[in-house]
C-alpha cells in the first residue's frame, strides 16, 4: 500500500485542470483519489463561497470520470478546503491517493499512511462537552489501529467537526438546565482538538472535564488541525502517520509551535524530516521536498505576543482570522521558501495558548 | 558626537509615557531629540488619522518641555509615523537623539550618524521627473558631505517626498504639454528613491530620464525608505550611516531584499552587523541587540512570487499595502524574534521589482 | 408574445430551489427563460466568486432540464448576475421568460418586450473608443427595430460589456501609436453606455470623439445599465421596453438619477408606472407590484454630494463600490418597501456625473 | 434661557475652523458651548482614533479660548463624537449653547431645552443590571425636573453609559455567583436606554428584572439614543426636551423606527415639527430648517428585514455596524435631502428589536 500526493496549484477555486492533468498523464487515477485538501482564496469567513465553488467543481470532474452521481463523489472522497490565502499565500490543492496491495509484514522503513472514518452522530448538546471528546478519541483510535501505527508516529489528525443545529427553544431548555448549548465552531473545534490528544496519549481522558473545554489552555494536541462546519452532525476523521506497513517516497513530521513567529518549533519540524536550517532560508533542493505544509495560527487571544502588544484583536476593519493566517504563512513561507502552505485559523487546544500546530509532508528522497 | 536611540511600545497612537520616561529617567533630553521614527495603529491609508493623532500629542509634549510653540516642534524634530501595524507588529517608536561635542579626527570604530535636510521647494511638474531626482541627490550628498562618510557607509536614506498641489487647469494645461503631471505618491516615492541610487552612486544619472521613472524597475536604491505626502513642497530627508567621527554603541546595515520572502536577504544584513543566523530564530542576546529594524515592502505588482500566483492585488476586501507589510513584518519578526519592526509599503526603486530595502540599527556590543 | 417575470429570493449564490418551484408550479418552462437578473452576496469586485458558483448552478440546472450541455445553456440564456448586497438587500434573481405567439397588429395598451442581441467581436483597440460606441448603438437600434418599439419606449438597455485581453507588447505598441489601450472596466461602460445613447437618440454620434469617452460628463444614457468582463470579446445586450406586439400584464418606466439621494427622480420612474408616492413609503400594495428594480450608482468622484463632503472615495477600508449601492440600495427600499433591489455600481455616462439611471418593472394591474 | 445650535461641516476630524468661524462672527460666546455632537470618518469600532483626535483638538481650542486646561473643558462641555460617517454621511458636528436669563413663567410657545447630569460610578457588577436602569432612570428624572417639562416633551436622551473595568478574577468571583459580569457595550447601552424608557414612563420599573435586559426586547425607549465607553464608571446624561421656559427658535420632536427602512417612521417625527412630506425629497425649504438628526439603526439580529433575509450579519468583510449606519443614514439623507445626518449604531431596547430611534431638532420658522 503507498500513498501518491501532488501538490497543484490553481488559478481559481473552480480549476480543475491541474487534476485533469494528473489523470491524462496518469499519475494518477480519480479511482484511487482519497482526498483532495487545499486553500481557497476567499476570506475564510462565513460569506466564503469559494469553498462552496471549489467543492462543485471538482464534484463534477469527479462524477464524471469515476460515472457516479454528485453526491456520492463527497462521501467517497474527503474534501478539506480552506478559504484564506492572505498575503504571499499561493492558492493550491494537495491531491492525495492510495494504491497498491496491503503489505502483509513490516517494512524496515515507515512511510505515509492515510485513514480516514467518522464518528457517530451528535446531539447539539454533546458537542464542545465530553461527549464529542470521548467519541472523537474512540474513532481517532480506531482508525490509527486499522493503520496498524504507533501513537507516537500520528502527525497529523484533520478533523471536520460536527455542529448539529438545534432550535431557538432547545437552546433556552439547554440554558435553563445549566448545561447552555456549544455547539458552535470554537467548542467544536476546542473539543475535536482534544479528543485527538486524548486518542494520542498526550492528554488523560480523566484530566478533562466539560469545565476544561475551551478553558484550561494547558492540554492541547500536537497533531490535531480541527474547522468545524455548522450543520454537519457528525464529525469527519482523517489521520496521517507514518507506517511500517506502507511504501513509497513520503513521510511526514509534526510539532508544537509556541506562538506565531515560532521559528525554532518549525525548524524542529523539519529536522525530524531530515532537513536541516543552515541560517536563511532552506536550500531550493529541501524547498523541493515538501509536498504539504499543514499548521494552524490565532492571534493571541491574550493581545501581546511574548509580551508586546499587538492589534490584530481590536481592529474593526480586518479579521484577526486573516491576519492569523497571513502571519504565519508568510512566517512559514520564509523559513521554507514555499509560499503554498495551508494555514486554518483558531487553534483552541492545538498546542498551547497563542500557538498551533505544525505538520509536514515531505519527500523522502 | 553621539547618537542615542530608543525603542519604545506605546499602547496608543497617543501615548506619551514611554518618552516621558526617558525623560524623567534623564536617558536623554528634550532638546536632544532629533527623530521619532515610528509605527502606528492606522490602516496606512488616506483616512489613517493616527499619524496626525501621534504628530498632535507629540508636538504637544515637545512644546510643554522646550517652551516653544507646536509648530516649531515640527520643525525641529523630523517625525516619521508611518500607519500601519498588521499582524504581529506592535505598535512602536524609536526616540533619536544626538548629543555631545563634534569630534575632530577620525575614530578607529565608526558609529552610527544621522544627518537631515530638505530639497528646495518643488513645482507640481518636476515631481516624479529628473528635476526630482537630482535634487533629492543633491541634497543626500550634501548630508553625507557634512557627516564625512564614505558612500558605502551610508544605510538608510528615510524621505517624506513631496507632492505638491496643482489645479485642475495646470492638470489639463500638463497633459496637452506632453508631460501630464505625476505629482502623486507613486512617482513622488520612485523619484525620491532614484535620488538616492544616485546619491549613493548605485545608479549614474546619465543611465536616468525621466521614462525610465516607475517603468526601468532594474535602477533602484538598496539604502531607500520613501514615503510621500500630499501638500508637502520639499522633500523631508534624514540619512544614516556609519561614521569614523561618531561615538557610541549604535551601528547600521543595510541590504536589499529580492521579494517579499527573502530570508537570506535579512541574514546577509544582520552578518554586517555582526549578527549570525544558526538556523532558527536569533538567539535572545541577539535579538535584544536589534534597535530598528526598517523595511520597505511590495505585493509583486506581476501577480506572481517566485512564479507562484499570489491574490494580494485583486482581493477587493483587504488592500495590498496592508498585506505587504503583514508579510514582510511576518517575516522580519519571525528571523529576528522582534515584533516592533518598521514595514512602510510600496516599494518603486527600492530594491529589485517586487523587492525592497532593509535597514538595521543595532547595538555593537 | 408575452413576458413572464418572476422575483424570487435566494437563500445562497447556489440556491435554485425557487426555480424549480416556479417550474413544478408550471408557472414557467425551462425553455421559456431567455434571461435570470439578479444580486449575489458577494463583494461585486475582482475576487467575487459568487456569481461563478451561482451561473454554475442554474448553468447545471438548465442542462439537465433541457437536456443540453452547460455551454449551450450559457448562450441560449442571459445571465447577469451581479455581486453586492450591501445593507438591507436580499439576495434576489428575477427569472425572465417569454412565451406565445407573436401578435401581427398593434394592441391597444404597451407592454413589456424583451429582446437580445451581441455586437460583434471587438479588438482591443476599439473598446472605449468610438469604434465600441457605434457598434453597440447599432445592435441596439436592430434590438430596438426587431421589437417593432419607438425609441421613447426603450426603459433599460443591460449589457455586459466586451474587454478584450491585450498582451504586454500591443499595450505598449498601443501606448506608442499615440491611442493606449482602453480595454478596461471604465471605458468599457462608459463606451456601452453612450451607444445606449446614441442608439436611443439622447446622444447624437457627431457629438462623440474619442476624447469625451469618460471625458465629457454632460453626454449620457438614462436607460442604460452596463457592466463588463475581463476576457469577453463581443457586448452581450438586453434591451427592455414597452410594445404594442406585447401582451401580459407588465410594464416598464425609467429615469435619470441626479445623485445618490435622489428620491424626487425615484418619484418621476413611479409615477410613470402609475404609481404614486403620497408621502411616506409606498403602500404595500403598490409595493407589491414592484417585480424589477435596476439602477446604477456611484460614488461622486468629485468627492461631495450637494456640495458637501463625503468620504466613500477617501475611506481605504472600504470599496466606494460598496458604499454606492448600499446608498442607493437603502434609499429606494426606503421609498419603495422593497428590499430586493437590483443595483450596480460605477456609472460612466449612466445619467449625470455622480448619478445614475433607474428602471423599473411593475405589474399593470 | 436659550439654546444655539449650529450645524458644520468639517474637512477632517481636527477640523476646528468652524468653531472659530461662529467665535468670530459672534454667533457664540466659547463659554455659552455646553455641546458638541458629531459624526468623525472613523469605523466606529475599536481602532477608531478618529474620536480622540477630534476631542483633542476641540479641548486645545477651548482651553485656550476658556483659559482653562483640557481636562477642564472635558468636564465643562459634553463631546459626543461617534465614529462611522458610511455612505453619503458628511462629516460635521452640531454646536449647541446656552445663554440667557432663566425665565420665570412659563411662555406661549415651547422651544428646546438641554439639560445634563450624571449618575454615581457604578461598579461593574451593576452594570446591566437592575441597578444601572434605576440609577439612570433617577438621573434623567431629576434632569426633567431641573427643566420643568413634561415628560412627553422629552424627545432625546443622549448617554454615553459606564462601563467600569473590572479584574479576571472579579470576572470569575462574579460567574461563579451566578451572576456574571454584564459590564460591556451592548448590557451597559441596553440597561441606559431602559432607564430612559423607566424615566419617561414607556416602561414601569416593575415590569423589569435582570432577565429582561437585553432579553425582552418588547421594553424599549422610544427618546433613548446611547453609547458606552470602556473606563467609564458613571453614565454622561444629556436630556432635550421642548419646555415653557425656554425662548428661541428650536423645536425637537422624536419617534421610534420600526426597522432600518421605516419612512412613515421618518415622516412622523417630521409632521410633529411641522414639516410635512408630499411624496418624494423634502423642499430645500424645509430641509434648511433642519439642525439636528439623531438615529439608532440596528442591523436585525434575526437576519430578516420585513421577512427577507439580508447579509448584513454574515458579512465577515464588512461589520454590521458599519452596514446599518450607512443604510440608515441613507434612507433619511434620502427622505430630508440632508446628509449631515448622526447616526450611531446598536440599538438594545432603542425601539423595537431591529428598529432604533430618531429624534430630529428643527428651527420653528
Amino acid at each position: 500500500m503507498q500513498i501518491k500526493a501532488y501538490k497543484l496549484l490553481t488559478s481559481s477555486p473552480s480549476d480543475t485542470t491541474g487534476i485533469e492533468r494528473l489523470f491524462s498523464e496518469q499519475l494518477i487515477e480519480p479511482s484511487e483519489v482519497i482526498c483532495i485538501i487545499g486553500k481557497t482564496e476567499g476570506n475564510g469567513g462565513r460569506n466564503d463561497f469559494t469553498r462552496d465553488l471549489s467543492m462543485r467543481a471538482f464534484e463534477e470532474l469527479f462524477a464524471e470520470r469515476l460515472g457516479i452521481g454528485r453526491k456520492e463523489v463527497g462521501e467517497r472522497i474527503i474534501f478539506s478546503l480552506s478559504g484564506g490565502c492572505e498575503g504571499v499565500v499561493s492558492p493550491h490543492i494537495i491531491v492525495i491517493g492510495r494504491y497498491g496491495k496491503a503489505v502483509d509484514k513490516p517494512l524496515p522503513l515507515k512511510r505515509l499512511a492515510v485513514g480516514t472514518g467518522f464518528t457517530r452522530e451528535f446531539l447539539a448538546q454533546e458537542v464542545g462537552r465530553m461527549a464529542q471528546v470521548e467519541e472523537t478519541a474512540r474513532v481517532i483510535r480506531q482508525i490509527v489501529d486499522e493503520l496498524k501505527v504507533d501513537l507516537k508516529d500520528v502527525h497529523l489528525v484533520q478533523m471536520k467537526g460536527a455542529i448539529p443545529h438545534y432550535s431557538y427553544e432547545e437552546g433556552v431548555a439547554a440554558m435553563k438546565s445549566g448545561k447552555p448549548m456549544r455547539s458552535d465552531m470554537v467548542y467544536s473545534r476546542g473539543a475535536s482538538a482534544l479528543g485527538a490528544a486524548v486518542a494520542t496519549g498526550e492528554v488523560k481522558l480523566n484530566e478533562l472535564s466539560d469545565d476544561s473545554i475551551c478553558s484550561d489552555w494547558s492540554k492541547y494536541s500536537s497533531t490535531a488541525s480541527c474547522s468545524a462546519k455548522p450543520g454537519l452532525t457528525r464529525t469527519e476523521i482523517m489521520v496521517m502517520a507514518n507506517s511500517s506497513y506502507y511504501e513509497g517516497d513520503l513521510t511526514i513530521n509534526s510539532g508544537v509551535l509556541k506562538d506565531m513567529i515560532d521559528v525554532d518549533g518549525v525548524r524542529n519540524v523539519l529536522e525530524g524530516l531530515g532537513i536541516t536550517m543552515r541560517g536563511g532560508q532552506l536550500s531550493a533542493d529541501s524547498t523541493s521536498r515538501l509536498v504539504g505544509i499543514f499548521a494552524k495560527s490565532e492571534a493571541d487571544p491574550r493581545g501581546t505576543i511574548r509580551g508586546r502588544r499587538h492589534t490584530m484583536l481590536t481592529d474593526d476593519d480586518i479579521s484577526d482570522t486573516r491576519y492569523s493566517r497571513c502571519v504565519l504563512s508568510s512566517v512559514l513561507a520564509g523559513v521554507t521558501g514555499d509560499t503554498a502552505v495551508y494555514v486554518s485559523t483558531r487553534s483552541e487546544h492545538h498546542g498551547p495558548l497563542g500557538g498551533g500546530t505544525l505538520s509536514i509532508i515531505a519527500r523522502t528522497r
